[in-house]
């Protein structure tokens, strides 16, 4: 209970550092019966993979996701569903010179301070490579969902000060940015090649939409189903912020504003909720946007100190993404699923007669 | 598990409606030997109760709590401690008008799907009554808090669009908007008391900020110090966004700008990250801010549907906060507590000496 | 997470001590829609009550069940259901003898080295009393297993060295032993009846049947169903061990002799297994037997030691069960179905399609 | 959550089937700064392993366990430690005879009712395969319990009929039947050649005792440590009952007889109750006796049904251990360790004050 699982009936277990042998997953609760599309598991994998685009890191990985069990046949048995994912590059890099120091805006000193240990390879176990754990078990959640009719995209809504000012979900795979506006996310590109070029890097906001979710999902009192999003976002290292539908503008409202009128056949004429009310789902789309902060690992000079306390400086070499929005949209994708999935079972021992 | 308990070690699990025969909390795994502070369990109770001002509704809830078990001449025993606040005021009203009928911006359509029962007694499980359990769980995790010099203040950092534009933690308690500006208190005041004559409410913003927590306090991954605090948060009814550190701002700036030089004797020289890196806390003061919605139930007309799917309108009636915000900053303050007091166990398990 | 929770969806919690104010529990996970039967309730509670026969304990509790929670109308609402017992003398006696003092057979050293504290009224959170909260949440899922067709029947199988020869259900609750061999039951009593008289105690063995279970219930690996039902019973304070099928026995024959064959229709040709194979149900009759010890409060002198660890001795005042065999019945029954509650609703995540 | 997890802040989740690609297991709570002893591991894997003697099935499996994460430098670092196994004969053998037949004493009917699949790959997940990873798992926990100075020994106490009639630890490992008493283990191997011989297998009953665990470690109510280990023990497919101290035997006796009186300095003068006093430990040593029924898995011709439900006849070819004693001895241990691990984390949450 060290903070590695996630959910209940259908919970996910990941392992693994940056720099070490591999990392894995195991999911307890897939529940029999389920197709598994591999293809489908590979493209995933594929979305959040480093080097695809000038956006991300150079660093190759090919990230062969490797099934070890719980699959028969290409069917789920019910059984622990484990999948494996090499690492190939781990020797490739002498971290000696970090050993001794704590990288600003990293996880790096608190991890120091809890366990006694620096493990300095490529951020060990609180890097963002922990999460191609998290994409494989969503594209199994996704498999299940898709199955309920469920569908969730995540999308750059702002990078670096850039937002998106239209919506269209065709063109988000198609521009580097994963913007839904093709035009805005030209602009978002270039600010990140600008930062880069600079030795610095960028934030920004990432929607998320989720259709087919019905009315009654979430758990009342401390698992709301918004809750448990939040949850799940924000351990995504470079989430600092969550808002659901209209989120903080709600803030701004009075009730009479901000209130979804319902109208005839249970619809909703406004969605502010953003799909949730009271934690519970209300039928309407689910959206939700993220606050990503910009790279923490930048080429610039920065002010730190080394393990005695003392005044140092660091400048941080090696790739790394100059902004993780459009890398951290895929694993975004996957932890909603995760959620999701957990709520479909869950949802199923809610009544006495089903 | 239909997401009545939180927390792992010190695991809290409440029960009971709003207009039910009784609320109540049962606390697995508070620690022996703490020293119960019976007028402080009062204190925070009665901060939490309504009628304290003209912000609040004028429904009179005594809200004493009586301490069931887990507790031996003022000492926990280590076993479970229960407390059970009584409903004064259970059969005093007619509910049967909103039987048929759902109100907007509340859960009852959602838990009229989940359930397939209408709980109309004023919103039953789903009422803003149920944080008073959280709040006598909270008192406690506070208590034990203290012996570690743990210190937790929430406040109204924003309603109906006004702002605190300064910080005086000495005068939070002392104006009914728990405004810790007490110029700007007066004016939220005053924008509550303009929409409560409308028939309106209003939203806001609510800020917490945490002293005393080490460094190193945390799990990785999935159960993230901030993960875990935002799990608690938008487990609270009206919450519909939170944002750690300078939140959605970090989205704007670049890593130069965002990143938190450290400086000798591992002092961090801004904050922007808000006390947590990478999930794990980093000794600074731990900060975030909130997005609490308007008051859903007003007195205004509002279009709804009945059971069938029928277009129809509501009237609110009785007594309802027009603005949640003071009366949530110690709910707040305790689903703070609860989630620090369980990290503070499980660091006692972080290393093999301890 | 002291140990008061059990269950995984269908989660009950416990709390109170024998002399406290009250004992309760609260069920989170109760499905929506369950009629609540209030007589069987009562029933329930009255066959675990002390002062039934000159078996148990003339100690008078009124145990009278308040619904605090989870039911409108007479029935659950999905939400937690939680339960009150109160103390009616909790003032009645003198426990100062006993705080400097251990008693031998009891729990009172080890919960004085685990938590620094000596709760010495009448064994405080160790009682005993406590399991009064878990026949009532006994009761509960019981009313929902009725809805499946399970009924679960436990009985005196032997006492102070005397076996049921025969097994009639309809005689077990009619003799005070609760035996199912009403001659063998009147043997008992006077075994009791004896021990009570020299101030000593007698143990005995507890059968359980379980019938309705459908084939498939139960979880891999280490959350069998034997496994659930074995932590359910093993954490009944007197119980030191338990035997599914025809246990011990089983590890003297060859495996010819032990397999149970099958035959047309997957019926069982014999059930040595006790309706369980791997961790999972055959659609048999599940049975099992327990090894109670006799009750360790007893009249006699006894040498033990003080808080100082000084030799000491002590006479066990007061009423208490010279034989706890037909008080634990109920009490394994509620246990029984607090499990298999759990397993129906964990069966229906099972599988992609129900 | 389908039972592939144990534990609550050292906690176990294995994955992998006999015939998969590989098997494995993750620890979720390993205190960082433990030394791992990589000799001590493969030893403990060694001595699960089949083909270690005739007693055994002479299947050749290498079992050489791959650390993934977790270590650094052969210290843990906290985060999850992960260990996989591979099956080196995965593909090496026609189970089509199996697939629509279901073999009398397995889980084969039980999984094929719960999740509509038959893994007739060697047994799948339910095979006595699995334990590979529980082996590997426990081999750690052993390692931090051994910095407590605790330690733990299983045993053979009885095989088909032959009993240990004497108890000389140095002698456990040094036959193949596993037996204290070294005469006694000649005759129990002669009992498992005979039965292997005739194509049938024999039972027995496996010991376990562990020296070195302190006064008031476990749980009250429900997670007693008796119950929990219960819980470990039945969760071996093999294993059909547990009891504690001298278990069965008690319920003959009297209170006077079965009381351990105390005396000077908090010895026990006898210890009948096994080390455990109300789920607590008293300090003394902790011994329980398992049943461990034969071997279903035989070579004469028995009785079954087909998927169909029809009657028929199957014979088991390959190789299985006749007798399943000796090899689950280490996995006993492993049980135990795992147990006490997450017990020994628990316990520095028990006081305020640690």
């Amino acid at each position: 209970m060290s903070g590695n699982s996630f959910g209940t009936v259908f919970k996910v277990t990941t392992f693994g550092e940056s720099h070490g042998a591999a990392l894995g997953v195991v999911i307890d609760g897939v529940p029999a019966g389920l197709k598994i599309d591999r293809d489908f598991l590979d493209a995933e994998m594929a979305r959040r993979r480093p080097g695809q685009s000038k956006l991300a890191t150079a660093r190759q990985e090919s990230d062969a996701v490797e099934i070890l069990s719980g699959v028969l046949d290409d069917v789920t048995t019910g059984t622990a569903l484990a999948m494996l994912i090499r690492n190939s590059d781990q020797h490739s890099k002498d971290y000696s010179a970090l050993e001794n120091v704590f990288r600003p805006g990293h996880a790096d000193y608190g991890y120091f301070c809890k366990y006694g240990i620096r493990d300095v390879r490529g951020g060990g176990r609180s890097s963002g490579r922990e999460t191609c754990a998290r994409v494989a078990a969503g594209a199994i959640a996704k498999m299940f969902l898709r199955e309920l009719g469920i569908d969730i995209v995540a999308y750059a809504a702002e990078i670096g000060g850039v937002k998106a000012e239209s919506f269209d979900i065709d063109v988000i795979e198609k521009n580097p940015a994963r913007s839904p506006d093709l035009q805005a996310g030209e602009l978002m590109a270039a600010k990140v090649a600008e930062a880069a070029a600079a030795g610095d890097s960028v934030g920004g906001v990432v929607g998320c939409v989720v259709t087919g979710v019905p009315a009654g999902w979430g758990n009342p009192v401390f698992d709301k189903l918004d809750a448990r999003l939040a949850y799940a976002m924000l351990g995504l290292g470079a989430v600092k912020g969550i808002e659901f539908g209209i989120g903080f503008k709600a803030a701004k409202l009075s009730g009479s504003e901000n209130n979804d009128p319902m109208s005839e056949g249970f619809e909703f004429v406004t969605n502010n909720a953003g799909g949730i009310l009271g934690g519970i789902s209300t039928g309407e789309e689910i959206y939700f946007d993220l606050a990503v902060k910009p790279t923490p690992s930048i080429a610039q000079e920065q002010e730190t100190v080394n393990k005695a306390g003392e005044n140092t400086q660091i400048k941080i070499t090696g790739r790394h993404d100059p902004c993780i929005v459009p890398r951290i949209i895929p694993v975004v994708e996957a932890m909603t699923a995760i959620v999701l999935a957990d709520f479909a079972l869950l949802q199923r021992c809610a009544k006495v007669q089903e």
